[in-house]
């Protein structure tokens, strides 16, 4: 569908990984996997997903776009909380099945619906055998219930 | 099958987002995706998955253990190059069916099976309208015909 990107089928093995056409290899659900980082300081924020046509969208316009596997629909960040991403850079990995974003964070700089900049705010510790979470320590930077207040 | 992990139906949607029970949400094939970064540069190495005996052999070892699709078994990253990773912080996100895995990564520092540090060495550019890949410029660090000569 879209003429930014090209059919992976027409690459060889050696071409996906060294050469210099764009041909994401979308999973059997459409999708490719998204790791959306903050510019200078590389901190992960989120993870998700684009369809092509989120791909070609977020191409297009430097802003991101992601496939929404909860509400099916192309996801335009930040469109109801303000907190749109402005690409900086987009790279592929060696077999071009995922996608680093590379983002300015706007509005408060909260990429996570619970108000954090990270949706990674919890890091994992075997404590007795068990496995337990504990708070990084981010701060809430929005109230989700404010701001999503007005969604369906 | 892990007694360190939780079930995360056993979890309110409240304390699988904001709780300090670790109850992953492994995919319908049993996986979560976890995103490998640099410690001290958050530099994004790779993009992998864990099953739920991958996940249990990384905390319990520190060393890190993933699922590979391709081969459908354990993979303990490094055992063929030496690229072993140290784990330093293991997060999970909002929803906890994604993973960032803080390492340090030894021998030669190349994390992708290229041979360079990160499998992300190429960013996406339109031009002319069509997408093209350019590549970034990291080195290549060890020869991957060489280190892989004896894998069936």
């Amino acid at each position: 569908m879209s003429k930014l990107l090209a059919d992976p089928a027409t690459l060889t093995h050696d071409q996906l990984e060294e050469g210099t056409v764009f041909a994401p290899r979308f999973d059997a659900a459409g999708l490719v996997t998204v790791v959306t980082v903050e510019a200078g300081s590389n901190d992960v924020l989120m993870l998700a997903h684009m369809n092509a046509e989120a791909l070609t969208l977020t191409l297009e316009t430097g802003i991101a776009h992601y496939w929404s596997r909860s509400r099916a629909k192309i996801w335009k960040k930040g469109e109801t909380s303000g907190e749109t991403q402005q690409v900086v850079e987009l790279r592929t990995d060696c077999d071009q099945d995922a996608i680093v974003l590379v983002v300015n964070q706007s509005g408060r700089g909260a990429a996570c619906h619970t108000g954090r900049k990270s949706c990674f705010y919890r890091r994992a510790a075997v404590i007795d055998g068990q496995a337990a979470l504990e708070d990084t320590g981010l701060p809430i930077l929005f109230d989700p219930a404010e701001v999503y207040a007005s969604q369906p």
